[in-house]
């Protein structure tokens, strides 16, 4: 269908003229509400004015920045990235909500309605444990990333995987800027407390750190591991006690896998600051600490279990490796992989305390004094995990370096 | 123009249907050989009959395999990558020959004839001295490395660069196949003397030697530093005392730079096996070493004097890196593409010793025990060259490890 802007007056026409979507609400009439409080997108809530249990959510791309107006202009194909990896990762993976209809021409996606879940960030600011979170995310995790890479795909299948994505270059390129640059020089789109205002100039004055950034960088930009959720932070899932889903995958992209595991990673330690400095939860403290290792061994577990059942692959041709080699080089693959997180990690929560997007978690931090405190802490753990990724073996690596 | 199959029945009308190649014979016949010896495609010359001077090459691909026939399919599609990278090679240095006209439909390209040249593998193994090799080859690979790279594009530039080369698949999957696996594995399409069968079954069992060949390989896969040539080696190239020139390149995709810089190396290092083993032409033998260290020290004097001259780039953003940033960026950068060289240059040597396409340098000598001795010193260096190539910081460390 031809694009046209949607909006509360002609939505329902639109979902009516879908023969999947008419059907799945079986009625006359629709109670439309617009529920977006998102930068980029407009998302509607489409419910059955005869039975309220029918809802779908309704996400499009308008040809500009949402939260600016038709002044910033931003290309509505990103919504293509957000469909086509949405639909990829729901083949591999539970954790995403139900496609009903997309179209790329219209920029547009009908999903289910998570009503009964909310925006992981928000429940960890509320100091709400989730018991299968680590098993659920590792899981994601361990499929969408290991049954898009070389170890899984063929080589055409592959070069096809990069190809599909490769334009997604407007969002790619915020990551460049606004992960792996301006937080780190002297910028007009950095936000931080005055106060920070000397550490951000020795920030950008660390010869050592800077070199590692560029390194980190170079890899986001040239290293096609498998395709990413590209901003996998817990501002982009979707969770209750029970369930797990990943969201928003707008930035979709080919890219190195650590990027994925260190942007969840960054955002549960930034979560664990904000907690360490305001409250005296030890519980829930010690919960992040632990769910951050249990992500990683299960990611290792499921990763490697599905590695071992793949006979032939772009990388490994069947009888190339014996079972020594197999484990020598897993060995090694996830050790580096490991590294790769931790540095990627380092980057993300550096650039949350000095660049334009801070985290609600440490922004939403009352006291001013209590929410430098929190900045200077986030930036120390973030230049040690940039400056010292290479060396780390273990994951309990990260928690003894956190609580000393 | 839709495709047909050239021959020398139809190549004269086919090529006076062309404006600017009818302008550069201005005659009125032309006398057709057909040239080609290799694999792949067919090469015919074409000479005024009234002007000896005025001659060009036409290459054109078929979809199948030249050598083997129409049994044999290979889609002709290849020749638009040879296309498109010569195009972009020849902007960015003058070692390509002049392209008169080329037609992706028609897998067709029209080049600037260079009779006055010699494949140079053929000069090296005659023991000729190239006086201006080193300086000429070392400004080519800057040149088209440095400016295909991260360094010098912009980030949307990149992408684009790299979804032009994505879909080259099936030769990206032959040296997938042929320098990085089958050679290295029990496989039937290894062709090595079978005095070697010992040592080629005790690589196949080299943990610590596949290992370090599984990162190469995928590196080779998914590290988009450059637009690389894809099969630099000394059959790649034609040569006189004067001039040298950079042909063949249908293997062309965006990869990791140390894989065209460590092809040439390796089919140097080749020559140089060859003439120990064979002749006592010390100061041939001396020649090849001293070009080899003459190509590295200029290659990273030239690109990193066009790393200087640039202020933004995907990279690096203008006000990024101080003085000291960038000196220790590029220190560290440069170190490691001299590794990730020399690795590859192992593989590629230890290919050409086991797997199905030898060198001439190598596979042509006459006496087998000589033959033999230079495959296990081939060997040799090649299984040191995997192995130790992250210890190697200076390219001197070559010639040591090769006289010792």
């Amino acid at each position: 269908m031809r694009y046209k802007i949607l909006d509360s007056s002609n939505l329902q026409e639109y979902l009516f003229s879908l023969p999947e979507i008419k059907n799945y609400f079986n009625a006359t009439k629709l109670i439309i509400s617009e529920i977006g409080d998102g930068n980029l997108n407009f998302v509607f809530l489409a419910t059955s004015a005869t039975d309220s249990s029918k809802q779908l959510i309704v996400k499009q791309a308008v040809p500009y920045l949402r939260c600016a107006g038709e002044s910033y202009p931003l290309s509505k194909e990103r919504m293509t990235y957000e469909i086509r990896s949405l639909e990829a990762f729901s083949k591999l993976s539970q954790h995403i909500p139900k496609i009903y209809h997309s179209d790329e021409e219209m920029s547009v996606i009908i999903m289910e309605f998570l009503g009964e879940h909310i925006i992981m960030r928000k429940g960890m600011i509320e100091s709400i444990i989730y018991p299968n979170f680590a098993k659920h995310i590792s899981s994601y995790m361990a499929n969408t990333l290991f049954k898009t890479s070389s170890l899984y795909l063929s080589s055409a299948d592959k070069r096809s995987l990069i190809s599909e994505y490769i334009g997604n270059a407007e969002l790619c390129k915020l990551t460049e800027d606004f992960v792996f640059t301006a937080p780190f020089m002297k910028h007009e789109t950095n936000a931080h407390l005055p106060e920070l205002s000397d550490v951000a100039e020795k920030i950008a004055n660390d010869v050592e750190l800077k070199v590692k950034i560029l390194e980190l960088k170079n890899k986001f930009m040239n290293q096609s591991d498998a395709l990413l959720h590209g901003d996998l932070h817990t501002g982009s899932i979707m969770i209750n006690k029970q369930e797990t889903y990943v969201i928003d995958s707008e930035f979709a992209f080919v890219g190195p896998m650590g990027f994925d595991i260190g942007a969840l990673i960054a955002n549960l330690i930034m979560s664990w600051i904000s907690h360490k400095i305001q409250d005296d939860n030890e519980t829930y403290q010690e919960w992040i600490l632990e769910c951050i290792e249990k992500i990683w061994n299960n990611f290792v577990l499921e990763f490697c279990a599905l590695w071992d059942e793949t006979q032939e692959s772009a990388l490994l041709t069947d009888g190339f490796a014996n079972s020594d080699v197999l484990k020598a080089y897993q060995k090694e693959y996830m050790q580096t992989l490991l590294q790769e997180s931790i540095g990627f990690a380092g980057c993300k929560i550096m650039r949350r305390q000095l660049g334009i997007a801070g985290v609600e978690d440490i922004r939403g931090i009352e006291d001013s004094h209590l929410r430098e405190k929190a900045n200077r802490l986030a930036l120390s753990v973030g230049e040690t995990f940039i400056k010292k990724h290479q060396n780390i073996t273990k994951i309990d690596d990260i928690s003894k370096l956190l609580k000393a």
